[in-house]
């Protein structure tokens, strides 16, 4: 099995309801280093599982949907806790959804899976791991 | 898949027994910076794996068990190499009787497995993964 | 010359006003990982710059009085960009404060130095470098 | 399931073809921090996946074979493009043939599996996964 | 004295003269992680010493100038070993020039000096300090 | 002006004598990443501070004198604390000592200053800065 990791990240603020997150209950933020996990078992005819360049712009693309925003204010997350596990799901399916509509070409239709992580500091992460 | 990972650290001496370990059978020591990842299929009421909170709380709680001491002296291990891989497996087994014992909530009885990786430098580590 | 750094980080929110700014005049927020150094000539009698655990307590109690808020409702702040240059310069003098009144020892007075840096992402940090 | 990684790095020079590639398509080059992973369900006597030490010394003699060269003058890469990946699969194979033929000790031919991971930058990397 | 440092990186090939150099005067390569530090005394009417997004734009351009390259085959270097240290002496005045230039805004003419350092591997790194 | 700076590492055990050391005051032990950083105004002939495959040679020396020790054992920290703060001093003067007689060449005679420094985990860290 191959895989092929892209990094970059975003910067934004948002609060959780719940009693479990004591003091971030309160409207803080963070900057969450993203890392981008595709795997599929054989290489394409270029010898590479994708292109890193379109990958890095694809998950860029996805990133600046949510860059520099507060997430509180977003439409698309009204009732949901937006925790580093959420928002690694939400990264990895808007990715997975570019995978299929072609954005990373005809040959990453091959993709097996994908992983995304977002680092929230340099001692916590979070993961999803998806299909493709 | 869902995964949480927190950091922390702990500093030992210890020696090892076995013509394999070269000048490591001498009394010497480590720094192992430690990781700790907790999976589960989906998340909880709160959005979360695990509070990174609590977690963070009850790794260190494990590490405080035999940090700043001299291994050779813990009658733990008596008899045993403490290498990078046996403790890793120490502490992801501890870390797990914890969270069977309710340390890290009830929700969390719901994970499904754990990772333990053990950083002895910036050159190599070692880590133990076991079902929960 | 000695020096000793110890880390820590704090999650914020805020937003800047000054069109050089672009999409981060809009609220977003941070993770800034922080590394406090200790600067001297001569270590005590102890043999150390500071102790690390104090440094680490004295760095925790300064970011704890900005950590999981939204810095554009703090007073301290009111009419200030609170750049990461600006706040490499609050968490420097407030450490420094903290040194003048003894929080770090009686002999932690002969530090001649601090400088702290704020790591707001993987690709970009700030410092403030004062004497003491 | 336990595991060891080491990391050692080469430095190559070499060029891709194929339009995917752009500027990549020049001659250029690459530091490789390589990390290979060591993959068994149970410790050997010594409670040792595999001696730190001699997997050091293995991957460190498997890149040697290739750093400090430009790939597009080896006859083993004609006609293919040494991408990241493909260099992740050479050199899992490379030590994989070493396992086999027992330079990393007899207790090592109980290895289940392998990963190599080329960290290309601090923003990309590669792995291929393969069984013992 | 503040500081705001921003990070990039760049791939070229290159051969050494000198037989200091070993098997480095084969072809080979390199990534370079390059960090340039920008510094000076008093912040700007914005509250900070230079613009993160411009100054990563202007990093990005000069590293642009010898990325994906092999600086064997470049006019500006002929005759001379594209050391690491040369390197981080040709980003920091090609940094500089641009400063000089107006390409990071009339502020940044208030900037007191550079650092430029290469980080060649994980064990390996080079500056440069100059003054503006 | 330039710099260089090599990376390695040793593991040692070791105990402190003093209250501010609370429990590091039991046998432990520690993994030191040590970074030794060579300073000069101009480069040498050969276009370099120094050479790293020999500047990494002399630091690996250096570390060797005390890697895999119990540095309570060793005579010549006999009465000292061997906090992080001193080591670095150590591996310095060691350095320094090496650099003088010539270990590094002759054009390395032309060094202006030295820094070396110890990490001891993720978040703290030592150094030691000397002329030459």
């Amino acid at each position: 099995m191959f895989s092929v990791t892209v990094r970059d990240h975003m910067m934004i603020a948002h609060s959780f309801r719940g009693e479990v997150f004591g003091p971030a209950q309160r409207l803080h933020g963070a900057t969450y280093v993203v890392d981008a996990t595709f795997r599929r078992a054989e290489l394409d005819a270029d010898g590479i599982v994708v292109d890193i360049g379109r990958a890095t712009e694809e998950l860029h693309a996805v990133l600046g949907e949510l860059n520099y925003r507060n997430l509180d204010d977003e439409p698309d997350f009204a009732g949901l806790n937006t925790s580093t596990e959420v928002l690694a799901r939400v990264v990895s399916d808007r990715l997975a959804e570019r995978v299929h509509a072609g954005a990373l070409g005809a040959a990453a239709r091959e993709l097996d899976g994908l992983v995304v992580t977002l680092h929230e500091s340099h001692l916590a992460s979070a993961s999803y791991e998806r299909a493709l």
